[in-house]
C-alpha cells in the first residue's frame, strides 16, 4: 500500500480539535523528540466539520496549518491547499495510507460519523487509527474483523487514558493471563468536580476550569452523567473481556443531584468519594458500572486528582496491576496517536 | 530449531527453588488457566545445584516431580529419570528449545554461573528465559547482542516486578517515547521491615516473616543492604535507559544503622519512610541510587505496602506513568516466566 520503500507515511486527518491540533504539533516538528527520530508521516489532508479542509497530495505544511489556524480558528479559502469536501468524501477519495479519526465523540449518535470514517478506511485497504471512542464501544468486533480480513491495522491506543498504553499491555504484556475484571477512574471532570466540592468549592467553578483547560467533553452532560465513564468501560470491556457492551448496557450513576457536603463528609472519615467505573466477566457475557465510590484512603483510587486517571486490571494467572496517569498535558493524549501511527509505520515494510 | 511443526517446546529449567516449583506447578497443569489453552511445553530436563537432577528427552512428569520433591526436598537416584549432570553441562549438552534459569542470585559472584548458563544456551542457537536479575545487571548488552546475533530470544519479564510486564510495557507501549527517568519501591524483605517497625514491631520478626513467606532473598544481608535492590536498578537501567548500570556502581543505602524509630515518626508526619531505587539517564550514561526516602501521603508509593512493589517511568512524551503489581504470590513470579515461554512459542513457526 506504501508507495516506493523509504517513502513517507501518507495520513488523512479527520478534525482538528485539541486533539488534532497537538498531534499536528508534534509531527510538524518530529525532530524535538530523540525516540522520534525514524518517524516519516506526511500529513495529505486534514478535514474539519465545518471549519475548512486542507488537502495537499505531496504532504501539508503542518506549521502553517497550525498558524492558520491560531489566526483565523479555521482554514479559510485564501490558502493555496484549502479544499472543498466532506470527511466521508475524503476518506473515500483520497490516496493515503492511514486516516486519523479525531473528531470528537457523538455519544447520542451511537459513534456516527467516526464509525463510517474508520469503516471507510478499512474498507479500502487503508490502517485506520481512532483517538475518538465511539468505533470501540458501539462497533468494536465489526471494525477489528473488517481489519483483520483486510490485513490491515486498526488502532486506538489514546481512546482511554491518553498516552498509557492501556491496549498495548493486555495485547503484548498479559500474553496467557486472562482478565476477569477492570476498574478505573477515568473521567477528569467528574473528578475535578469532586475534588472542588471536597474543598469548598461549587460544580459551577470546577466545570468552568474543565472547559477552560480543555478537557471537559463538548457536551458537560456527557461527563457530568457519567456518559464519557460509560463509554470508556464500554470501549475498554469490548476490547479487554472479549465481549461486547454498549454505553448504554453500562448501568450509570452520574453527578447529577449529589448532595454537594458528600465528598468533604466523605473525605473527613478518611476515605474519597469517587466516580469509578467497573466491568467484569458474567458468563459468557461482560456487565458494567459506572458509580460514585467511597474508596478507602489507602487504595490508589483515593490519590487521583484532577486529570489523573487510573486503571485496575485483575487477571487469573498475572495477579492485579494498577496503572497511574498522572498530570498528563494534551500532548500525552497526542502521543498515544503517535504511537500508533508508529506502529502502522514499523508495520509495513 | 524446533522439531516437526505443533512438536512441543522442549524446555530446560536450571533450577528448582520456590519461583522453578511455581513454575512446574503451572506447567504442570495449563489446563487450569483459560489463556494456557495453546501452551504445549515439555520439559525435557530439571537440573538443581546440588539437590539432583531429572532428564527425559521426551518431556518429564512434573506432577511426578513435585511430589519427589516435597517428599524428599531433592531428586532421589530412585526416580528413573535421575540424571548426573551439572547445570552447564545440561546447557551444553542437552537438546532443547528454550533454557530456562531459575537459580538464586549471587550478587558477591556478579551474576555467575546463570550469565554462563544463559551464554551457553545463546551460543547454541537456543533461546533463553532468565528469571535471575544476574545476566541483566552484569551482563545485558553482551547477551542481548549474542541472541540478537544468533536470532533467538532472550527474555527475563519475571526479574522485576515478577508478572507486571515491565519490559513488555516499554518495548511495546512506549514506542516513541524516550524513558528519562525510572523510580521503584522493589524489594519486599525491606518494605515489610519498615511496616514492622512503623508499627513497633522488630526488625527480626520482619525477617522471620519475609524468610517464612518465602520472599527474603537467600542472604538477607542483600535485602537489608539495599544490593537485591540495587541489582534490580541496575537490572531495569541497563534495559530500560540504554546504558550500562552496574549494581556496584549505584549509591546504595539499605537499612542497617536505621534508627527504629524514625519509621513511626515519619508516619506521625502524614508521610512514610520507603526504601526507593531511582535511575535517571546523564549524558550518555546513567546514575543509580538505592536510599530511604521520606514519601509524602499523597505520592502512590506511600501506599505500597508489604510484598507490593511499584514503579514510575517519566518520559519526554508520554508523560508518567506509574504501575503498582499489588500483593502478588509466589504464582504471579511464574507467570512471568509462563509468560515469556509463550512468547518464545509465538515466536517459532
Amino acid at each position: 500500500m506504501r508507495g516506493a520503500p523509504g517513502a513517507p507515511l501518507r495520513a488523512l486527518l479527520l478534525g482538528f480539535g485539541n486533539v488534532g491540533r497537538a498531534v499536528a504539533e508534534v509531527l510538524a516538528r518530529p525532530e524535538r523528540y530523540l525516540g522520534l527520530a525514524g518517524l516519516d508521516v506526511a500529513v495529505i489532508g486534514v478535514v474539519t466539520g465545518s471549519h475548512g479542509a486542507l488537502v495537499s497530495p505531496r504532504g501539508l505544511d503542518l506549521s502553517r496549518a497550525l498558524d492558520e489556524w491560531r489566526g483565523h480558528g479555521r482554514f479559510t479559502p485564501g490558502h493555496p491547499d484549502h479544499a472543498r469536501t466532506t470527511a466521508l468524501d475524503a476518506v473515500r477519495a483520497l490516496d493515503y495510507d492511514v486516516m486519523v479519526e479525531l473528531t470528537p465523540l457523538a455519544r447520542r449518535a451511537r459513534g456516527e460519523p467516526a464509525i463510517a470514517h474508520v469503516r471507510g478506511a478499512l474498507e479500502r485497504g487503508r490502517h485506520a487509527i481512532t483517538a475518538n471512542k465511539g468505533p470501540l464501544a458501539w462497533a468494536f468486533r465489526e471494525l477489528r474483523d473488517l481489519a483483520d480480513a483486510r490485513e490491515v491495522a486498526f488502532l486506538y491506543e489514546t481512546t482511554v487514558m491518553d498516552g498509557v498504553p492501556v491496549f498495548n499491555l493486555a495485547r503484548h504484556g498479559l500474553r496467557g493471563a486472562t482478565l476477569t475484571r477492570v476498574e478505573g477512574i477515568l473521567n477528569s471532570t467528574t473528578n475535578v468536580v469532586l475534588g472542588t466540592l471536597e474543598a469548598g468549592g461549587t460544580m459551577a467553578d470546577a466545570i468552568t476550569r474543565a472547559q477552560r483547560e480543555g478537557f471537559a467533553e463538548a457536551d458537560p452532560a456527557d461527563d457530568l452523567e457519567g456518559w464519557d465513564s460509560a463509554v470508556k468501560l464500554a470501549a475498554l470491556a469490548s476490547v479487554l473481556l472479549e465481549a461486547p457492551l454498549e454505553p448504554e448496557a453500562v448501568e450509570r450513576e452520574g453527578l447529577i443531584g449529589l448532595d454537594h457536603a458528600r465528598p468533604a463528609a466523605v473525605r473527613a472519615r478518611g476515605a474519597r468519594l469517587k466516580l469509578v467505573c467497573e466491568a467484569w466477566r458474567d458468563g459468557a457475557g461482560v456487565r458494567g458500572r459506572v458509580a460514585l465510590r467511597e474508596v478507602p484512603g489507602d487504595d490508589p483510587f483515593a490519590l487521583v486528582e484532577g486529570t489523573s486517571s487510573i486503571l485496575r486490571l485483575v487477571t487469573d494467572l498475572a495477579g492485579a496491576i494498577v496503572v497511574t496517569e498522572e498530570h498528563p498535558d494534551i500532548r500525552v493524549t497526542a502521543y498515544g496517536v503517535v504511537s500508533d501511527l508508529l506502529a502502522v509505520a514499523a508495520r509495513d515494510p
